[in-house]
């Protein structure tokens, strides 16, 4: 198994996501400012990858603090959270995973500043281990809904590059194929950023998954052609109606799944459902930068120089196009707005 | 305006359409290969394109032809006619306009072989002109369907690089363009060979139509948010029942449109339906080389080397997501299994 972020006594190994997939490359964090750096040039991405990372950046930016008092010990912990924070303003885990830390230290009745640091890092170490529970328990909650020899169609990267275990959407499949269920996956490329292409196809690889890619206007032909049993994706957001915020795709994929009716899911952990959004369209859509689209991996230009593009990162689907949702819990139904609500023990966050 | 195709008196200009956005290039076709090679390759594209250009690549190959017998040069005619419409197996237009050739020199009773040569150009010429007159008048016949202020989806390239005139589905943009009514243009990029972002945005740009370039995966969130007033594409070839084979990612559109209630319309000459298939799973689609999904532009490795794709270069959209077909004819609407038949005057081929 992949280990995209892996913590090695006294440093932080990061597999280079940006060399991907031509290089397997792994970097030696040892300084804040390098955790920083990996994190805004999306050396590490997906939502939880980027949180734990950020937890180990913290204990390595205040290890080496030389002061006394447990007051300035907190100030320092203080100004580094934000200098974190900074490297990807939109990232929620990134912020969720730093306050995390600074809630449980500063409740902690610890004086002692070696004590202290120890307590950051244990921290740091619980919530990549919880995460690693976390997708194993929705691995095995998604068996469910994953048939022997189910042809899978997948969208953007949801495995163990983005998260501290075997992954989400992706961690299922994982699952169904190492429990020896024949699966096959075919990979929408994911555009503009091609993080399918790119990272889920390299991870397929990797774990000897029968795959093809595809481009992501293919999918609704595979489904017409009766060659997708299912599809499963991850979740960046989703609201108390059950409406899933996802990579740009995931939405048309979805209608497709409708049109075709060949069952949708979506695989995500607690942390994801934020209840404080009733609905879809209450959900923040955050627009990226037009040359994304412009030039492939900031390289290749595809069309002529001055065109404006329209490049929302995420899109929204609504409850109606979603079987189910898989989470660390179990498998949830429609209606979602009364089965979330109902659940009850369901929390906004993790605990 | 745009000429993609040329006939320079004695050789064939073509446009190198795999050059652009970033380089305006021409080619000089001397030779029925050259022809091919630029068919095979991209290098023209667009149906009516191509038939136009498989007409001039036909006399080029028959033109230094040396033997004296008429039934000699048919049999030579026959076989480089075959030679040319296997450079691309879906597109039907590349037949039409070769056994339209055949049919008119086999039944004039012209001898000679330099007449029959010199009859071939005419009739690849007369071809050439006659789409051009039959661009304008689809462009003409939809603006039926097209309001002022219309922000309008469209898909792969359909303009005057594809067509030997303003195109089809942008021919109709085009005139509502020049004729005042403000439209605004979203542009599918068109994976897996970007025609849309690079041919399409660039036909756009020389005729200052405002325009975005969108991701293929993109148009149903612009749907949902309700800035799209309709969706007009192209097609390859249309079914006895009004199915119609258009660019891969054309169904997917069509799908979504449904989804939300945006009307979808397919700009075609008559020469794009094929009586002789009756439904749209009887239409042939052509599978692509797996590189044209793992390289783009033939260049940037976008996945692992030895990743399998899926490539097919077209899908077929059903026709109860088809609003509208628009011709040179007029607008022929559903149910088209009974208003195609019907007709009675719409021929196989046109005339």
């Amino acid at each position: 198994m992949i280990q995209a972020v892996a913590w090695k006594n006294d440093y932080l190994e990061l597999l280079d996501q940006t060399l991907l997939p031509e290089t397997t490359g792994y970097l030696e964090i040892r300084r804040i400012e390098e955790a920083f750096e990996a994190v805004q040039n999306l050396r590490v991405r997906g939502a939880p990858a980027i949180g734990i990372t950020a937890a180990y950046g913290l204990y390595l930016g205040l290890r080496d603090w030389t002061g006394a008092s447990r007051d300035q010990f907190f100030q320092a912990m203080e100004e580094k959270i934000r200098y974190l924070a900074s490297a990807r303003p939109t990232a929620v885990n990134l912020r969720w995973a730093l306050e995390e830390l600074r809630r449980n230290v500063q409740n902690s009745a610890e004086t002692d500043i070696p004590a202290l640091k120890e307590r950051l890092l244990r921290l740091a170490v619980d919530l990549h281990e919880d995460d690693r529970r976390r997708c194993e328990l929705m691995a095995q909650h998604g068996q469910a809904v994953v048939p022997e020899n189910a042809r899978i169609v997948t969208h953007c990267n949801t495995g163990a590059l983005a998260t501290g275990g075997i992954g989400t959407a992706f961690g299922v499949i994982y699952h169904a194929h190492r429990s020896g269920k024949k699966v096959q996956v075919f990979a929408d490329e994911t555009r503009p950023v091609l993080q399918g292409a790119r990272l889920t196809m390299w991870e397929l690889a990797a774990a000897r998954i029968p795959s093809q890619l595809i481009c992501d206007s293919m999918a609704a032909s595979l489904m017409k052609q009766k060659q997708v049993d299912l599809v499963i994706v991850g979740a960046d957001r989703i609201a108390a109606d059950g409406s899933t915020a996802n990579k740009i795709g995931t939405y048309p994929l979805a209608i497709a799944a409708k049109f075709h009716g060949v069952p949708f899911y979506v695989a995500a952990p607690l942390s994801t459902f934020d209840l404080s959004i009733s609905s879809g369209q209450d959900i923040p859509i955050e627009m990226r930068n037009e040359s994304e689209i412009r030039r492939v991996f900031n390289k290749s230009l595809i069309t002529v120089p001055e065109a404006k593009c329209w490049n929302p990162a995420f899109d929204v689907t609504p409850p109606e196009l979603i079987t189910a949702i898989i989470t660390e819990r179990g498998i949830i139904k429609p209606p979602y707005g009364e089965t979330i609500k109902a659940e009850g023990r369901l929390p906004a966050r993790p605990q």
